[in-house]
């Protein structure tokens, strides 16, 4: 099954809530782009909360994610990293530079209107 | 894979986006009550944009989780019900009553405004 992504206004909102294996974050990779690009979306909120691990591969993808979405003019916010996540991703060596990130979705909405890209 | 229930403030954001069936119905029905409880939700927005077609067993699935949503005190919209859904429905005999419904996620949640379930 593909990750819902929801379409609020010029906003889209993608929760991921189940252990994401590498097809299935390749797919979400694929249908984020192609739904910016269909619904000329300008803020992407990614929520993390339920993703309790993460691999060198899977950071990759979202790592890459993030930047072609802000290649193609939307704004990603990464929201409810949890801990055990944060430590990897460090240990790891990956930075996510430049990469917004907020406590919860609300949050993550919230920063996105702050920075004028959202007006709900 | 069980359906993603999205949280903003009181709100619930459901997005039905792969063909339900009876199983993931049910985890829907019985996730969605779980999470009004923990969460205290208020409003719940229930988006079948994706669903094309329907049967009678979904149909009183989704009867019966929004008369026990409320039941729980949370309003429901149902929002993106498609043509061939809307004539299911009725020529199945199956009339949702006093259900709210809307023409897509935003107006869904406009209502809930209008009505002061949400404040967003």
């Amino acid at each position: 099954m593909r990750i819902p992504i929801l379409k609020l206004k010029n906003l889209l909102l993608v929760s991921i809530q189940v252990m994401l294996d590498d097809k299935t974050a390749l797919e979400l990779q694929e249908d984020l782009l192609h739904k910016i690009h269909e619904t000329s979306a300008e803020g992407v909120v990614l929520d993390l909360t339920s993703l309790d691990m993460i691999d060198s591969f899977i950071a990759k993808v979202i790592g890459d994610m993030v930047s072609m979405a802000e290649l193609m003019g939307a704004k990603v916010v990464l929201t409810g990293i949890q801990p055990a996540v944060a430590i990897t991703l460090i240990e790891l060596g990956i930075s996510l530079p430049d990469i917004l990130t907020a406590l919860d979705l609300e949050k993550g909405i919230g920063l996105l209107k702050e920075i004028n890209v959202v007006h709900l």
